[in-house]
């Protein structure tokens, strides 16, 4: 119950050690245009290119960006937590410049400093922007912020590594223009992937370039050799196959569970959970309007040793919960309920391991978490 | 028995399938050591900047050069395959001018027109070449290549993803300063994770760059605060933790077997294979000088439609070989035996399946195959 790597499903796990076929074998290319009707499916989007990055979401992030980003681009870049700064550090690399928009961690991106920033840089070629900011677990607006990169006529990126499976993303609607995400978090899977999907607007902006691409294994004009729809598949790289395997159960057990009830069960849980910390006399970090129901921060409450709290809860529990991150560092935990992680049986075991771990501590936190979560299911 | 993925032994399948653990826990940390330790000595290396690159072959290939190119360096590459010519795609995307060495596919490089290539460019910075190449089945010297690059006072990237653990590799011995390998061949992992390894004449390159590394995912500096040996390990990205435990697994395998004795296992069923094509009058591609025991390139014969019989092995034995790439395309088949699929099993099924089936293309290939393929196991 960490920010992700979150449990992984059974049926993942074993699709994941099924005998390994070629990558080129026509049984895989078929899975592979199954994974992309599915992500397509996800995601909320027509996007032709719609494919699974054989990486991380760091390089889901940097796929983005070394495609999009051509030196002397300027990039309006919104940091209200850590991946903010990850993606000005992209930009910088790949020689643009990042006009930052700065907001308090635990802050949701706000739309009027981003118009001001349009107003200043009317040059801007790319708003960028995470969704759901995983070291905060603040909820931005993407549609409102969308709206304002079209009106500005610049292109989105748009990070959405933990909202992916866990809230409401509408990639079409909304009308994302790039946009990253990961295995990871709320699709139950083993890290290691990062779905990607890119607008024909995005799509003709890279064919456009004046310059390569600064990365071979990214570039996606060569991936869509092997990802792209329809023909022959040109050899690109060798594609991991089992974590595409992984992958593909994931999204079936998604697509079956269906995308709203996927999100209804992340709230459910999450108020749920929230009734029981506060009952505790636990405070959440975010304001409840722009609160992710996957990613909780729940403020470390005075004279209490935030570290040995979270060593208590693995070592006694075999519970993992997260540290905060860059200025929240020592002030929060994270408690993820993300994916398959995201059930009663969990919620009910960090409350009532979170009770009795801070009452060793001497801080008294009363007895009343888990009557508080039973009464939010019995509703 | 492609050119790779190989067969992933059922250990290294079930490793993948266990539960999944977070990043960033104390166990996990301390099989990353166990990673790390037994990288080292599959390299015979000391470098401690040894570690698995969270992606395939391809993104270990780029983070050589993106950590050790810098924007006018000059790079000798070598291209006697497919690979030599990304690698000069890799110089190019970071501003570095490519010196090709060029031999033909099927011939080792010529260490005669790499001294003629530094006696020309003694400027160069980095010598390049693949060790064994996967496209063609060609080893080259890379001990003596090493030994040219270190008389011109030049670093050297070895691209090892087919020879390690098929064949010897000394990365300390030989003196390689920078090295790129894949999980999905000898190794008999799935495929999606590079163990590479620096020098550490190469990692004080890359600390006095001028330029910031053109890739965040991909900067030893920072992946190293994440993968470093001593103290706190610092989030980077999230590694692909399945993904490891398979790696784990697999180097266990390897070492429990002696990696003296893998490399005689290569030979051994290389020689089996060998006697059986003889005896059905096909013909290696490779001079056997030169011969890599786990990546056979099978010159295909007059009349016979390569195609065809790769589709009908697939088809009818459920068997995988590969097609020619490149400048061999449609002139050889690559048979792979490459660690879990390096086996008698595999030599004696592939001779039989491959002589019916070209036999019912109405081309005479004996009956021999299996009886030589024997013989070479009897003495």
């Amino acid at each position: 119950m960490g920010p992700g790597p979150s449990d992984v499903d059974p049926r993942v796990l074993a699709a994941m050690a099924r005998p390994i076929i070629g990558h080129l074998d026509p049984e895989f290319i078929s899975m592979m245009d199954q994974v992309k009707t599915m992500l397509k499916a996800v995601l909320q989007t027509e996007n032709e290119l719609t494919m699974p990055v054989s990486a991380p979401g760091s390089a889901g992030m940097e796929t983005c960006f070394v495609n999009l980003v051509e030196a002397g681009d300027k990039v309006i870049v919104c940091q209200n937590g850590v991946f903010g700064g990850r993606m000005r550090e992209n930009v910088e690399r790949y020689g643009g410049t990042a006009i930052m928009v700065e907001d308090e961690w635990g802050q949701p991106v706000d739309p009027a400093k981003v118009e001001a920033a349009f107003a200043e840089h009317p040059d801007a070629k790319i708003l960028a922007f995470v969704h759901a900011e995983t070291s905060t677990g603040v909820r931005s607006d993407a549609k409102t912020l969308c709206q304002i990169a079209q009106k500005n006529n610049a292109l989105t990126i748009v990070d959405a590594v933990t909202s992916m499976g866990g809230v409401e993303l509408d990639v079409d609607g909304w009308g994302i223009d790039a946009l990253y995400s990961g295995t990871q978090k709320c699709l139950s899977c083993p890290p290691g992937i990062s779905p990607v999907t890119f607008s024909n607007k995005a799509v003709e902006v890279v064919k456009a370039r004046k310059t390569p691409v600064a990365s071979w294994f990214m570039d996606t004009n060569l991936v869509m050799g092997y990802w792209g729809g329809s023909g022959k598949r040109a050899y690109h790289h060798t594609a991991p196959v089992n974590a595409l395997y992984a992958l593909h159960e994931s999204l079936v057990l998604l697509l079956n569970e269906g995308l709203e009830n996927a999100w209804s069960r992340h709230d459910l849980h999450h108020q749920a959970l929230k009734a029981g910390l506060e009952a505790m006399g636990l405070e959440l970090l975010v304001d409840e309007e722009y609160r992710l129901p996957q990613l909780n921060s729940v403020v470390v409450p005075e004279g209490v040793d935030e570290a040995a709290v979270r060593s208590a809860l693995l070592q006694n529990y075999s519970l993992e919960i997260g540290a905060g991150l860059g200025a929240l560092a020592g002030k929060v935990w994270r408690i993820g309920l993300m994916g398959a992680s995201c059930n009663r049986r969990n919620v009910m075991q960090c409350l009532d391991a979170l009770e009795n771990t801070i009452r060793e501590q001497g801080i008294d936190v009363g007895q009343g978490a888990a009557q508080a979560a039973a009464k939010v299911y019995q509703n």
